[in-house]
C-alpha cells in the first residue's frame, strides 16, 4: 500500500529536520553554545590550544572533542573563515513563535527589533548583540529575506545568538498588523522622517516594536504604510548614514533612556 | 658620484608612494569617490548598468569609464568583494597631521574617536559612518595596528572615507598625552567601569576624545593608565557585550546628547 501524501511529507519534514545543522566556528561562539543545554551540539573539532581554551565549557558540555594538531586541524568550514581552532557543528535553536516568546517575555515594557530585508549576517549578528544588552524580548526577521542561522552570523553575534531569541516570521506587515492589536506601538525608522524617538506619546510604557529596513533601500511601502511612526535617529545629516546594527544599536539606547528617566 | 643615502631614500618613499593604490568597489564608495576633487582617481572600470547609475558622478570626476558587459566584468579584486559592477582605482587621501585636523575643524567642542588596536576593516568602515554622522573631527587609528584605506574599508565605511578624516599615528598613547596638554577630556571605553559618560563633569563642553580598545582584549594597559576617565556604556550586562562599532555610535551618540541638552 501506498503512503498517505501527508506521512511522505511528514517523514520527509522530519529527514529534512536532521539534516539541518552547521558549523559553528569562533571562540566565543563555540563557548557560549557548548554551555547552552538548549543547544543541540553534534561534534566538535578543535586545536589543542584551542581546547585548552575551551575546557571549562567542554566539561559542562559532556562532549568529547576531536583534538588536532594546529598544521592538521582543516575544520569542514570555508577557507576564510576565522575559526580562532574551534569548530562545533550543531542544530538551530528553535524559540518557538512570537506569540509565546512575548508571553514570556519579562521584559517590561516589552521591546522588539523587527528587520525588513536585513540579509547581512554581520549586521543581524550584531544587533542580535545590541538585542541582548539594551534587552530587546526577540529580533525577528523574515523567513525569505533574513540569513538563517550559520556559521558567520553565530561568530558575528559572539555568543548572543545562544541567549537573544531569534525567529522568523513569514510576513512582516501582517505581523505589524497583529502586533499593533496587541498593543504595540509600532515604529520604522527611516533617515527622511522629521521626528525621532521621544516625539512619541507613551513611548516609555507601552510595548513597542522597531522596524529597521535594509542598507539599500530602506523600509519597503507596506512596512512604512503599516506602522504607526517613522522616525530617524537624531543628528544624521544630508551626507552620512549610519551602518543599520549601528542604527539599531542607537535607537534602542534611545529607547531605553527614555523608559529609565520616565520611571 | 654614488648618490647620497638620503637621495636614495628619498627616490624610493617617492616611487613607493607613487605605487600605493588600491581598489574601492560597490556603487557607494566609488560614486562619493568620484565626486571627492581632493581623491586621486586612476582607472575605473563598470559594467554598462553600474555606468548608467554613476553617470552623474563620472560625468562630475571627468573619468572615461571602461565599459564592460556584465558576463565579461573581471575586475582586479578578490573574486568575493561585492563590487556592484563597479570598481575605480585610487590613491589613499592624505588629511595631513592631527594638529591640523584639530585646528582646522568647525566643530565645537572637538570630538575625537581613537581606536586601540581595532583592526577589522568593518568595523572601522561603519565608525567612521558614525563619526561623519554624529560630527567627529577625526578617526585616529595607529599605523601598525589599524587598517590603512583599502577597498574592504572603503565599501564598509560607504562614502564616509571621502569626507570624515581618518588618520594613522604612530604612538596611542603619546597621543593621548599630547591631547590632554591641548585640554582634551580623553575617555576609554571600558566594559568593567562603573561611570557613564554624564557622570563626567564640563563633558558637554570641552574637546573630548573616545578610545575604543579591539573587541578581543579591549584597551590595553598603557591606554587605560593614560586615559583620565573609563567610562562604559550603560545598560551592559555580565552576559552580552556589543559589537565594537555599535559600542562607539551608542557613546558618540550618548556624548552628543549631553551637549545638546547643556546649550
Amino acid at each position: 500500500m501506498k503512503k498517505p501524501k501527508w506521512v511522505v511529507k511528514k517523514e520527509k519534514d522530519e529527514k529534512n529536520s536532521q539534516k539541518q545543522t552547521y558549523w559553528m566556528f569562533g571562540l566565543h561562539a563555540v563557548r557560549d553554545a557548548l554551555v547552552n543545554q538548549n543547544r543541540k551540539k553534534f561534534r566538535l573539532m578543535t586545536t589543542k590550544n584551542a581546547a585548552v581554551k575551551l575546557s571549562e565549557s567542554i566539561s559542562v558540555s559532556g562532549m568529547i572533542p576531536e583534538i588536532f594538531d594546529t598544521r592538521e586541524f582543516k575544520p569542514p568550514i570555508d577557507k576564510n573563515s576565522v575559526h580562532q581552532g574551534a569548530v562545533l557543528e550543531v542544530e538551530s535553536l528553535k524559540w518557538g513563535s512570537l506569540d509565546d516568546l512575548i508571553m514570556n517575555s519579562i521584559n517590561n515594557p516589552i521591546r522588539l527589533i523587527l528587520l525588513d530585508q536585513v540579509m547581512d549576517p554581520h549586521n543581524v549578528g550584531a544587533i542580535l548583540r545590541s538585542a541582548e544588552v539594551f534587552g530587546a524580548s526577540a529580533v525577528v526577521g523574515t523567513k525569505i529575506h533574513s540569513p538563517s542561522e550559520t556559521g558567520a552570523l553565530a561568530k558575528s553575534a559572539s555568543g548572543a545568538l545562544e541567549r537573544q531569541p531569534y525567529i522568523r516570521i513569514r510576513n512582516l506587515a501582517d505581523t505589524l498588523l497583529h502586533l499593533k492589536k496587541m498593543g504595540f506601538i509600532c515604529i520604522g525608522l527611516d533617515e527622511k522622517a522629521e521626528n525621532t524617538l521621544p516625539d512619541i506619546q507613551d513611548i516609555s510604557s507601552r510595548p513597542t516594536a522597531l522596524v529597521f529596513g535594509s542598507e539599500g533601500s530602506g523600509l519597503r511601502l507596506r512596512t512604512k504604510q503599516t506602522v504607526e511612526f517613522l522616525v530617524k535617529v537624531p543628528f544624521t545629516t544630508d551626507f552620512g548614514s549610519l551602518n543599520v546594527s549601528n542604527a539599531a544599536a542607537v535607537a534602542f539606547f534611545q529607547l531605553q533612556e527614555l523608559s529609565k528617566n520616565s520611571i
